[in-house]
């Protein structure tokens, strides 16, 4: 009968566990075994499994005898390595006991150091060391430790006390008391003890231990951690494995120190050894900050350090060991390390290891250079860069050395970083920009007729409105920074001002916003320009190579497309043509459509439209070539476009030759009470036939012109809105009759598709259906997620901060697609599409297909394509290759 | 080998078909054999076969020869029967050709009438009758009718013809022309045919048969007929049959007539026969209602036909065969009939006997009677009644004797009938009432503020809004008359007065609405009001024994329950709170509320309102006894509750102490771009938890009240708008939370249920997760049709009407539950919830659980119960076990 196994033991001599056994060892302990395997010096010791903290919660908190017996052999273990011994009063041996959950849970589970002290012991240790100091310091320290953690009192009891002795001596630093000080301060500890809980402060190191293990294991429970896993989605019944280490000291001289280095530049990504160290320290000595860490070696020198000696100067044998460790760690784990390091008297410990945390551009010269170099493969690079690190790549970012003066907190819309006058009409930045003035506009929300006025500023702050809001959609198709949804603004537009944190800021001052955290600045703050190095170049054109989801983008105007193909984007998934019917030159035009009478009055507006709006998908073929073009028929409804200032209302008045009065009269009319669920898409085509025919002539008209030009242009027509396949049925017959009139009456034909976007809960559920007449769907994810939640983007501003805060919800569902419900529909009307036509053509254009994870679910449920605004086509492509290398493991 | 069969044959002797035959006979045909069958004298024929048509379509529009020989066969039988000859020149068989699938389509296909006269054969007509004029007239009226149906030419050709010579004649009626006009009109009409057909009219009767029977068959493929088939969801596949019988004729002298009769009266519904006739006259001579046709009995008589002869008196033999033969029919179709008889020289035959028409309260009687009188089942009776026969009993509706002068027409959004002055706001209409006046309100769309308006009116029309608005769902609860959806109309309520058709109205005009059609009239219309009988009490008793499905009401205040309960209503499915807000003594509680700045604040301003909702809750308590009552909590958006008057806004900033300008300012900033999907329902909680709270201590205390006073009150607590179940969660245990606080302070406990509405797409999809924390779902499928179509029921009206027009839609979406769509989502969300909880009660609180097909869907799908506004409650009682019988079939 084999005995089950508990206990895992680690050093340079024998270890028993390996890097993928993080289930059984935790992430910690996994990873001490993996170093101490590839022979690197790590302190020895041993590691309790999961499933001996398993074992203790399922025992009521008691731990099997031959768990203790597995223990006491493997630590006795760890005296013959180290010639120590627990609890001896010579030469005493100590621990760490740490937590060690599968996943990284940061700062959620406990650790207890130094121990094995006692009044004897801590005889010993200030013989081993020949510092009394140091030795009467870090029992001080251990009992204050293993009062708080194992026994559970506060911190702030000890703390107290301590500062109270100092003030007594008259000395600001702990090191200034005197070790008598410290044998003062560890009796009243145990007193403090002794008086809050009633128990004696354990002397036994055994009891040291079971207590201390006891108590790790407990810490899986706390709420803190609780909270953590549910927040994370991580399983309660993981449990976690616990650390026994032996404890090594950086501090017991100036043959002694501790450091940390990087086996290349994390900042530049250049492929030096990189590090900083300390003589004569401990790890938290080099967090704290208090004194100036050395270079390592000349490449690690900078302004504040270049005088110091470096480590290659005063420990070589020791920095040569470090040089041979470090190629070993980046070769073994195949990344950039960050690695913590302990000389003790003249002996170098490695202590920790993890891939190092490095800033975009660095992370695509790293991916790029290890390729290069044979470390890694190319699939393996691809997971070096996020997606958010692509992201900043593209955007402005603030210079992270400036001091800020954050006053106001939204969401964050769109990426980048901006400062400019700020101003609170299109008109007004449209006048800053003539005079060479830098604006950020202002607006409660912005509608479209403020895109002239966004074109011209520098940066959007708007009081409503979610990340899908009319701002946050056309700010991130612009590449500009927005900061959405700023709910406690008060903006007083009439006066040009506006209320922030309780100070007034007026059309002119200063405000700087940066859209990837949604922070509002005063004043002028530097910022850091995008750069898109060659590495960045390479780099994604390999993402192309291993991603199987096209990427398109969402782009309506020649500039934006133009932009999108220099970003890689391989078609456009979704051309808007409202947005075209804003322009100056047309909107009296349109409004003479809206406001005609008859369907003979609307031919006659709409015609004056048809050239306008040919131009522009001329323009947009020709730049297009013979890429996919995808472009959706008139969606918003019609009241957008009606003129909401007075002198607006008297222009058209005068244009069409109608009294004031009843341009107010009939524009009251259109007014709807929910237009997000009025009469708008396809609905209008049910209505007034006219409007889609035009749009269809112009788009069939431009792409025989393209033709005859010797352009082979790629048409998509999308119906939006549809809820029902008659809807689409009656608009497709309608639109094919009109282009064999154009055929004919050109005498030259192209080929074109005609699908619909599935944007509502209904489409999605009668996809089978709707797929018999459409060549291709595209998810409208943003109004299906609208309507599968009920839940407007222009309102949700208001309400989804408390939801988010409460954890109500986990995401904003506009921001990252819910696949649960959202998805069960997109999901659904894939399947069901595909039974009624198999070819059909599937993509995405909502906002979402620019979000990885989003991504990575269109991916999984077998789309075709995503879209997205143009400066996310590369985060969809390096999304894509992920997912589609994911999908590969 | 067995001869295939397509032809069946009907007489008194012979008989090949029943009435269960419809697919293969058609309706006509099946019925003709029915009767045939019963030993009636109906004239002897035979009918072709659907399957004949079928085969005649397959076949290149050719008859097989294997078809002709059974006519021949069957015709011969027909001759020997007749004792006449088909094409014989002495005593000529006629026929007659009708087509009949096995669905009725009136007026879409072919008839074809004395068929087998020609220049010969009339003279044979004409001595066999003794009757120049009706031979040739006949002959004349065939060569009309074959040249029109069978040849296609358009008969305004032959009637011009017929009227020039009239006016030659200088006689004004056809009876008048002499024969020797006649029988130059038949070669004028041949003349005719010839120059526009280029064909001769065939003289063959054999040819006029087959012409005739292709012709019919033919007339299935018609544009009306495909319409009609497309419109009503028929198949173009089931093909029509032929009917080819002998001619009788009921002009053939004094000892000749025609006449309709019914078993019951169809007003009254009173057990007595009932029926007109006309002695020598044809079919055609009733309809046209030249002469008045004479009672058939003294019990028949009115004040028009007093003076005249009973058949009764005239014929009493033929009379006499006519009772036995109405008591036969009666009895063996088990329902009331209408019956269609021809006298041909003294001998009667049946032509038609089909379920005859019945007003409303008759079909009651009726219904009641039989069952009485033993001739048919409760089972049966049940479906004798239509569900809007038993609408039509609760609503006043206008007198079908007078004019009316329809001026416009809107969507029936409640029905019934009302007259009154037209005001255009709630006040008016309050200050009218008080001054007894009655009023019609005009608004361009109800809101929650008109409530007391539409209270003090007598009906209401509005400009905008569907089906579900606002003003519609409010008019059916209150059980009163509501035209909404005008939008035609054009409302100036600042100059109260309104235009429609091109006329103006002012305040205090008179108008008449009609709610069940939508009708808008001009003066006022007397109706005839409502009557609610013993039998109706006794019919409705059985329709309860026999349903399934719970029948609850939608109802918020004691007069609204106490109609329910009185109309049948076995609980409260759906009690909103927030109409409880808007009574002027709580407004500005609830407006102070909203203002509040915080929670504190927010809580005073509950606390007044509380003691008024609880007294809300215990009256309902009461008058429910042990009924369920499902409480909403409050669910819209709190802009609702916002002053919109100028007056009143001045009123909230005295209340307060708050400026104007700033109570404008938190007014603007709570309005939403899309409140249905805004700040509403459980997301009011999410944010104010406080709100809840306070309606949770009401309705608790309220309970306890009554429980104290010695009722049981059964309440079901019902969360609004969930769309995940951790909103439901956290909001469930607040209202556990709060509840236990109640009891431990009142030291009494009650039970109650915690549920929610389904009434998100989201909701639906995720029901099986929601289950586990909702005792109940209650569909709310009026916001549930409005995302899952992302379809606002209040901006509808504006293009729903051309989405019906153009037969997009085949139905308002929130009139009939939409099965294949919102239908899905329902369906799903029983599945999974059952599956989390078996247990769980299931219920549908939308608009639609008073319409029948959707309580039918519900039945189906295995819902627990429906609710309904008050006055829908016997419908839904009469559906629910319409529904549960139809599922025994």
């Amino acid at each position: 009968m084999s005995e089950l196994k508990w206990v895992y033991e680690f050093s340079a001599s024998f270890t028993e566990g390996h890097r993928g056994m993080k289930d059984l060892l935790g992430g910690k302990g996994a990873n001490l075994a993996e170093m101490s395997a590839l022979g690197l010096p790590v302190p020895p010791g041993f590691t309790l499994t999961t499933e001996a903290s398993l074992d203790f919660f399922n025992n009521q908190g008691k731990m099997r005898p031959e768990v203790k017996d597995q223990i006491l052999k493997s630590l006795q273990k760890v005296e013959k390595l180290t010639g120590k011994k627990f609890g001896d009063t010579d030469n005493p041996l100590l621990f760490s006991i740490r937590s060690g959950a599968k996943v990284s849970m940061p700062g959620m589970m406990d650790t207890v150091l130094n121990l094995g002290l006692n009044d004897e012991t801590v005889l010993g240790l200030e013989k081993q060391t020949g510092n009394s100091w140091f030795a009467w310091d870090s029992y001080r320290r251990f009992v204050q430790m293993f009062a708080n953690v194992v026994m559970g009192l506060n911190s702030s009891l000890f703390e107290s006390t301590l500062e109270d002795l100092k003030e007594a001596r008259n000395v600001e630093e702990d090191s200034l008391l005197e070790v008598d000080d410290l044998k003062r301060l560890i009796e009243f500890y145990k007193q403090i003890i002794l008086e809050n809980k009633g128990q004696i402060f354990p002397s036994d190191p055994w009891e040291q231990l079971w207590q201390s293990i006891a108590s790790v294991f407990q810490s899986w429970n706390n709420d803190r951690a609780f909270k953590y896993r549910e927040l994370n989605n991580f399983s309660h019944n993981w449990g976690t494995a616990v650390n026994i280490q032996s404890m090594v000291f950086g501090n017991r001289g100036n043959d002694s120190g501790t450091g940390v280095c990087f086996t290349r530049d994390p900042s530049t990504g250049e492929r030096k050894f990189f590090g900083e160290f300390l003589l004569n320290a401990q790890g938290e000595d080099v967090v704290a900050g208090i004194r100036v860490p050395g270079p390592i070696n000349d490449e690690s020198k900078n302004e504040r350090n270049k005088s110091f000696k470096t480590l290659k100067e005063l420990m070589p044998e020791v920095y040569g060991q470090l040089e041979v460790f470090y190629k070993k760690l980046e070769s073994h784990y195949r990344d950039m390390q960050d690695i913590e390091f302990t000389i003790e008297r003249g002996q170098l410990f490695i202590l920790q290891t993890r891939s190092g945390k490095r800033t975009a551009s660095s992370a695509v010269k790293i991916a790029v250079d290890m390729v290069q170099e044979g470390i890694i493969s190319k699939e393996e690079a691809i997971f070096k860069v996020s997606t958010d690190q692509i992201g900043q790549l593209l955007h402005p970012r603030l210079d992270p050395n400036t001091v800020k003066d954050i006053i106001g907190r939204g969401l964050p819309a769109s990426p980048g970083a901006a400062s400019g006058e700020i101003v609170f009409s299109s008109e007004d930045a449209i006048s800053f920009k003539e005079r060479g003035r830098s604006t950020i506009l202002i607006r409660q929300e912005t509608s479209p007729e403020d895109i002239s006025g966004m074109i011209a500023s520098e940066g959007i702050l708007t009081a409503r409105g979610g990340m899908t809001s009319h701002a946050a959609v056309v700010a991130r198709g612009m590449g500009k920074p927005c900061v959405a949804g700023c709910s406690n603004i008060i903006i007083d537009s009439a006066n040009k001002k506006l209320i922030l944190s309780g100070k007034t800021y007026k059309e002119g001052d200063f405000l700087t916003i940066e859209g990837s955290e949604g922070l509002v600045m005063a004043g002028t703050v530097p910022t850091i320009s995008a750069e898109v190095t060659e590495d960045f170049a390479v780099f994604m054109k390999w993402a192309d190579t291993l991603k199987k989801l096209e990427v398109r983008t969402n782009a309506d105007n020649p500039q934006d497309v133009q932009m999108a193909l220099k970003l890689g984007a391989e078609g456009i998934g979704l051309c808007r043509t409202e947005h075209m019917f804003f322009d100056p030159e047309r909107i009296l035009a349109v409004r003479e459509m809206i406001f005609a009478e008859n369907s003979e009055k609307r031919n006659l507006a709409l015609k004056k439209i048809l050239p306008f709006q040919r131009e522009d998908f001329s323009k947009i073929f020709k730049l297009m070539e013979s890429r996919p073009v995808n472009i959706r028929l008139l969606d918003p409804p019609l009241h957008e476009f009606l003129p909401h200032s007075e002198n607006e209302q008297k222009d058209l008045s005068i244009h069409l030759g109608v009294a004031l009065e009843k341009i107010r009269d009939i524009q009251k009319n259109l007014e709807e009470f929910n237009p997000m669920l009025g009469h708008r898409g396809c609905r209008l085509a049910i209505s007034f036939p006219e409007i889609y025919k035009m749009q269809v002539r112009a788009i069939i008209e431009a792409g025989i012109e393209s033709k005859l030009l010797g352009f082979s242009p790629n048409i998509e027509i999308m119906v939006p809105l549809v809820s029902d396949y008659k809807e689409l049925k009656k608009i497709k017959s309608e639109i094919l009759k009109e282009t064999e009139d154009i055929f004919e009456e050109k005498g030259e034909k192209i080929s074109f598709q005609i699908g619909t976007m599935i944007e509502l809960p209904r489409a999605a559920i009668m996809a089978r259906e709707i797929a018999e007449e459409a060549s291709f769907f595209s998810f409208g994810t943003n109004d299906l997620t609208q309507t599968t939640y009920g839940l407007s983007r222009d309102d949700s501003g208001r309400f989804l901060p408390d939801y988010l805060g409460q954890n109500v919800f986990k995401e904003d569902p506009f921001v990252s697609l819910d696949k649960e419900g959202v998805g069960f529909l997109v999901s659904h009307a894939v399947k069901e599409g595909r039974i009624a036509k198999p070819e059909i053509h599937l993509g995405i254009c909502g906002e979402h297909g620019g979000d990885p994870k989003s991504i990575q679910f269109c991916h999984n449920i077998g789309l075709d394509y995503v879209s997205c605004s143009p400066f996310r086509v590369p985060i969809a492509r390096l999304a894509a290759a992920q997912s589609s290398l994911q999908e590969k493991k």
